[in-house]
């Protein structure tokens, strides 16, 4: 159990995480302080995310012996839950779990993370062109013009998205076209009506959390058709946010780090991996770990951060160069009761300007406290990210009040995470490629070298950027390492 | 003088560098292993090429302590000078000076870097849908609309290069057009005839070693504003490629550390930089130093892979996900005389295919022995870089026998440098701006945090990704570290 490991650490410091965040000049010579700790496994995954935990799962279930190390106080990685002030669990990165996300069903079910639905009840808002309308259904439709301009372009987008082979994107037979322009030149030129294409902007903006010209076309159709569909990407109901968990997303991390229980190093900041004819290294400030093999479960920027002995062939390395993590502040707001749900309002509302352009309903089933969310992305989360936590509150519910009324400017509580500050995530939701990347690099996305591998939601084919493709992607790396050692590794073994 | 500093390493072990290079398992327990040697300046420079030995030469004049730390076992960073079998001195790195590049011309005057004229007499060739023709001029003239069409593209981009102010692309009055598009989207909708796009998409190849659709339109034009215009980026005679150094560029940098002497410190790879209210530190596996501040004189996408205490800002970090170094492979074949010289050609060619699509004279003045210098770029870069040396050369010669004849096939020497494999450079000749990045992290590239200052000639406004950016960027760096610490740098001081 892991509450007897790390430092006996437990599941409750793991969840709400201890007050000494990492920084400040006083860590800086850890390195060269510390006496270290020389220790030894089968296997080494690098990263306590989903991704690194579900590999590890699969090893130590196929009887490989393994270490998780991780930097952070915490496991979890991009799924975060803290408790707002009145107690009430927040989660602060991903949280959404939908209904074609096979591996993260299972595992909740598995785990018993119960989930329940998120609140979409009633009529949504849209804000455009300085004016409040609601309207019912997926897509705004106080624009008939543009209603019907934006499910033309959503129609094409998913047609080409099928067309976009998973395991080799650049293998399209459009690939060299598409990977040539960004998602803003195609809505350009194939989107008449201004309406329409503020609303796609903004579905590209949910979902990325970067701009629609930050975007190689072929990536967007790429990441769509790992989804299934826009619609799997953008619904609430029957989409990508139809289900929460009741007790948040970091749960399903901290049930399987329970199970690992002492394999899990947290406080564990890797700075090297040396590899050599007879086994690997990983190399942190206060402790070496040597195995046969090494899972690198982190995003590719951070991965590419990492000293490695010998230096990593350079297409791999300007691989890492060439996939940044997106821009958002998650931002929830606290009231007594979600006061908009009354007024016969699902809480979702839709805007073409102010911080917050996307809101949701993110109360607890209970039904109290009322909890607005908004999300801060792309561009707006790059420029709002530089102002102070004062004047983010005041542009925030600046944005509320427009959407749900003067109530929404009273909140109890209001607490913001913004991503791209967490060293050991450094941006949200994940890694996207811009022009050119796919059709250059896309062959080193998961190729290992030597004796490291790779793993993480940007690896995955099915539901990339997601929590279910975190898994998918722990559960292929631990197939790779278990081919490459000789053992057989179930990928979808249920049992512990 | 160096001679006597950095372990007794004379000025010809740091030109022609040590056999033992970085890398290798052995290397990877050293910032453990060793002992901790603590040293103080007022100033620190990160990287010992151009731009750092000049923030430190301006520094040093005017009464300021300041150490140099350089990861390598060489200055120069992306000047890198080496001797052939028979001894003649090739540069593996940027190698031309340019009559606009005033910096330069004056450090090389001042310095006694002698320079020739690149050899530009004689027809050049071209190699088009498996032809080979021969035309003089700047322009390849063998197809009169096509070269209408490049004269007419080239007329247009320098018109809107001019829109771009150089301390601030983002504040261009198209810049959100601009920076919404790569470069092929725009020469798709502007440029008619296939033949010139082709000539125009091996011209940005040539200058920035990634492909049109890699870039920013608006980073494209930046660029050429910071150099004055498309002709002084791709011309030989009154452009970039004008003139060589007899020694060597690498040179100019061998006589600035030679001045600084002990304060260069070779090997001395940097990890982490902690500040805090009164000093920074800079930490290497060996050795630490406290300053007052600390000039970051690396590429941006090498600055973002250090360890900041406290954690640098998102938006500087994200900065630096999204500025990757182009790809380009230099390779140089050695021939008993430059036979093509006398067949009337200037050994310049062109190609629409091939591994080799750009090439050059890159023979010493004396006139022999004979050097053809190829470039392999971009794509071409990043699909050859993963081939073996043979293939390699077996490509590289087979193109060099279609435009130069039999003769080429058959040198004396082949020597080639691979810039994405190597560890403190990772790319060349610069990191450059896909889509969105401008406009979004502009205000991060010279920003300071604290007592960290930027320099490289990333951060240039004036000829940004060349030698010149270079020495402009530490002038500037050491400008505005003199007014922090109180203390006048006159960054054009002559005098030593």
């Amino acid at each position: 159990m892991i509450e007897k490991s790390g430092g006996g650490m437990g599941i409750f410091t793991q969840l709400f995480g201890s007050q000494q965040r990492n920084g400040g000049a006083q860590a800086a010579s850890a390195p060269e302080a510390a006496a270290h700790d020389v220790r030894e496994a089968q296997v080494i995954v690098v990263g306590a995310g989903l991704a690194g935990l579900t590999a590890a799962r699969r090893l130590t279930e196929a009887g490989v012996s393994v270490l998780v190390v991780e930097a952070r106080e915490r496991v979890g990685g991009r799924t975060y839950t803290r408790p707002a002030s009145d107690g009430t669990l927040l989660d602060l990165g991903g949280q959404w779990i939908g209904p074609t996300q096979q591996r993260m069903l299972a595992l909740a079910e598995e785990l018993g993370a119960a989930t329940f639905k998120t609140y979409d009840t009633g009529n949504n808002v849209q804000y455009s062109g300085g004016q409040r309308q609601t309207y019912s259904g997926p897509i705004p439709t106080t624009d008939p013009l543009a209603s019907a301009d934006v499910i033309e372009a959503m129609l094409s987008l998913n047609m080409m998205a099928r067309e976009v082979p998973l395991e080799a994107p650049w293998q399209a037979a459009s690939a060299a076209e598409w990977d040539a322009q960004t998602v803003e030149t195609w809505l350009q030129a194939n989107v008449a009506s201004e309406g329409a294409r503020n609303l796609l902007e903004l579905g590209v903006q949910a979902v990325f959390s970067a701009e629609p010209h930050d975007l190689s076309l072929l990536h967007f159709l790429f990441y769509v058709h790992s989804a299934g569909g826009l619609m799997d990407l953008l619904g609430v109901t029957a989409g990508a946010q139809e289900r929460r968990f009741h007790q948040g997303a970091q749960y399903v991390s901290l049930k399987l780090a329970e199970r690992l229980g002492a394999r899990v190093l947290l406080n564990t900041p890797v700075h090297t991996i040396a590899q050599d004819d007879s086994s690997v290294r990983v190399i942190a400030d206060t402790l070496e770990v040597r195995a046969e093999r090494v899972i690198v479960a982190i995003p590719p920027t951070l991965a590419g951060r990492l000293r490695y002995r010998p230096a990593l062939p350079g297409y791999r390395d300007q691989y890492t160069q060439r996939i940044p993590m997106g821009t958002v502040i998650k931002v929830q707001c606290l009231y007594p009761t979600p006061f908009w749900r009354a007024a016969g309002l699902t809480g979702q509302a839709s805007s073409d300007s102010g911080a917050v352009r996307i809101t949701f309903d993110n109360t607890p089933e209970r039904g109290a406290p009322g909890v607005l969310l908004g999300f801060i992305e792309g561009d707006d989360g790059r420029a709002w990210g530089r102002r102070s936590q004062e004047e983010r509150r005041a542009a925030v519910l600046e944005c509320l009040v427009r959407y749900f009324g003067a109530e929404a400017g009273e909140p109890l509580d209001y607490v913001e995470q913004s991503w791209a500050e967490e060293e050991y995530s450094r941006g949200c939701y994940a890694g996207y490629m811009p022009p050119g990347v796919w059709t250059a690099y896309g062959e080193a996305v998961r190729a290992p070298i030597g004796r490291i591998h790779w793993a993480g939601t940007e690896t995955a084919t099915i539901w990339n950027g997601y929590m279910e493709g975190a898994v998918q992607s722990g559960e292929r790396a631990a197939a790779e390492v278990g081919l490459a050692l000789g053992i057989a590794v179930d990928p979808r073994n249920e049992t512990q």
